[in-house]
């Protein structure tokens, strides 16, 4: 793919092709949103230049930030004594803030849950900085399925319990937190966040990057209550400390501005145009059950689902086909179909079909309507 | 400042006014550049949709990333044993990723030369890892230049060397890096990164946020020769370690996608347009030339320059009024003009023009004339 530089622009854009894209993220945004970037990226209306120019101390990020963070906590209910940062580094750089801030020098073990592969990311990295006790690994179980209140055998106390609220990668999600009890919970909810609504007065530090539900890839979004920062060590790298984070208000450094803007207008989105949170979970779950039920309705004869019912996610569903000779075939055809970033995480195999919030229920459908083809035809 | 989310696009930007900001970053981007970014936001050529939604593992991203490199080790003739990387944090995250790497463990101090603001704050987060030695600190003449050679007393062996080769709020710059003997230089080029040729074999590692002359705030670009990459420490957390980074070249996470892209268009511009380093040098002298002409021609009598004539910046022009009670009066008699952000940083006072790559000639000779009709009416 080459891309050219033409100082002429056309009417070209007209003519290219949007697909359905049901990639893991980065991840389908919604097309309004995406026009208002277009018409105002040469010019912000009011600030003179485009949103990638401004500066992040102008007042046209002022307001950008802070009608941000009032839309998160608006759509998320996010109690007064909690704090909003937009940082960078995605999730990942999360996994070791977390323990950096939480674990080092504690003397309490952190508890992490494994459900998937990502949250054993976040406890490798942890163990850097701390003793690290796992409740929770169902690795032999390939993570097809979330732990029961009564299978977590939590210990008395913990500098902080994570979880992964939703494993992109195995498609299984927790349908409410777990009760952890005094100890404070610390969630990444990378891949469901902005999805279904929460109680975050139950977390002592949430997390997610942007590129799935939210926004673009290069941003991340912590919520943290102010019991939980006080918390958190002091005398730390200032860019890996959420103290100074908090004392800066999410610039502490320049942020990503164009992604705090985009992350705006999708909270935008989601309360005038989806209808706010509720209405988000209702429509994953209206999404992703065309095509569980599909893969019930097959019986596992055809297309095998990777996540136990229960645990089944709303964001991504999982699953193989029993023959997987015609795995190939199954991704040709449906790219003719132009539903495309099926295919499953290497560590899976088979498929996984991200259907986020700005993915359209003409998607799911699509989708649905391939996949029954498919089995017909094979 | 409030924002309309507007679902039929309207002609309202060709409306909107773009002025003349001599913001110190993020700051002023090439109009053709925009226009690709904008023509093309709803769907990459291509790609099958925006670059806003496409994977980071896509062949549309994999064509970005290597361009994007190609391009970068093309304008700067970046040497073969040095690897490239496309970071997020800034150049913030990059004052505690060289010292955690770099001086966490070793024997010997890291050298700090510290000719403004930026370098202060590096050497602070460098204080966490090891032993600092500051061979050059001119807090007590305000930063006005950078050292000779004669006065950098330099230890015969460091850890590694750092310096900020373009001081941003005090507008100094080194004209060629200092020679620092067998130790790895390390050099922080946040504000003329891709200003000019640099010989990047005299350095062992070179970082710059992108958001000054190079793309929009959210993208870090890394420059590290194998020989310092073998010297890092291992067993770090993973997102700031060089040694993971460079295992999977810029891929260790999600990187900022869109920031790569602008920074890849940014780079056809200052080869096809620009005609390279070489010119964007003779541009950026003829820019701030304009500037310190008129600072000169008035020797001192309205006008007082901050930085020595040795030392001024070719980025950033800082100056203040010999009566300061009119800067207010200048700040806004500049933005009649529609010359704006060129309040200088609270530390240092005054003004300061920054003119990177993107400001046009015009810019700067329209705020030449400005300072010379302000001055001969006040």
């Amino acid at each position: 793919m080459t891309l050219t530089l033409d100082r002429q622009p056309s009417a070209r854009q007209a003519q290219e092709r949007r697909v359905f894209s049901f990639s893991p993220g980065p991840a389908v945004l919604p097309l309004p949103v995406l026009r208002e970037v277009q018409r105002d990226l040469l010019a912000l209306p009011g600030a003179g230049g485009s949103v990638l120019e401004i500066s992040h101390r102008s007042p046209a990020f002022d307001a950008i930030l802070a009608e941000a963070e009032a839309n998160l906590r608006e759509l998320l209910a996010v109690p007064a004594d909690y704090r909003v940062f937009f940082l960078q580094g995605g999730a990942s750089l999360q996994f070791s803030m977390v323990p950096i801030n939480l674990l080092r020098g504690q003397g309490l073990p952190a508890t992490y849950i494994l459900t998937g592969t990502w949250g054993g990311k976040a406890a490798m990295e942890a163990r850097r900085e701390g003793r690290v006790h796992v409740v929770w690994d169902d690795a032999d179980g390939a993570y097809a399925r979330v732990p029961s209140a009564a299978e977590l055998d939590l210990p008395e106390a913990s500098s902080y319990v994570h979880y992964t609220s939703n494993e992109t990668i195995q498609g299984v999600q927790f349908r409410r937190p777990p009760e952890v009890g005094d100890s404070p919970l610390v969630c990444d909810a990378s891949s469901e966040f902005l999805s279904r609504p929460v109680d975050v007065g139950k977390f002592g530090l949430l997390y997610a990057c942007a590129q799935k539900n939210a926004g673009p890839a290069g941003l991340t979004v912590v919520v943290v209550s102010d019991e939980v920062l006080e918390r958190c060590g002091d005398d730390l790298h200032s860019m890996l400390s959420y103290r100074r984070h908090a004392e800066k208000g999410s610039r502490l450094n320049t942020p990503n501005v164009f992604g705090v803007y985009v992350f705006l207008l999708m909270t935008r989105w989601l309360r005038d145009e989806v209808g706010g949170l509720e209405a988000a979970s209702a429509r994953a779950k209206a999404k992703t059950g065309l095509i569980y039920d599909a893969l019930d309705a097959d019986g596992g004869e055809f297309y095998v689902p990777h996540a136990e019912v229960a645990s089944r996610s709303r964001m991504n569903v999982t699953f193989r086909l029993r023959t997987s000779e015609l795995e190939p075939a199954f991704v040709a055809a449906a790219a003719e179909r132009d539903l495309v970033a099926l295919k499953g995480h290497r560590s899976v195999g088979g498929f996984r079909a991200s259907l986020y919030n700005a993915m359209p229920m003409e998607g799911a459908e699509r989708l649905r309507d391939f996949m029954l083809d498919f089995r017909a035809t094979h």
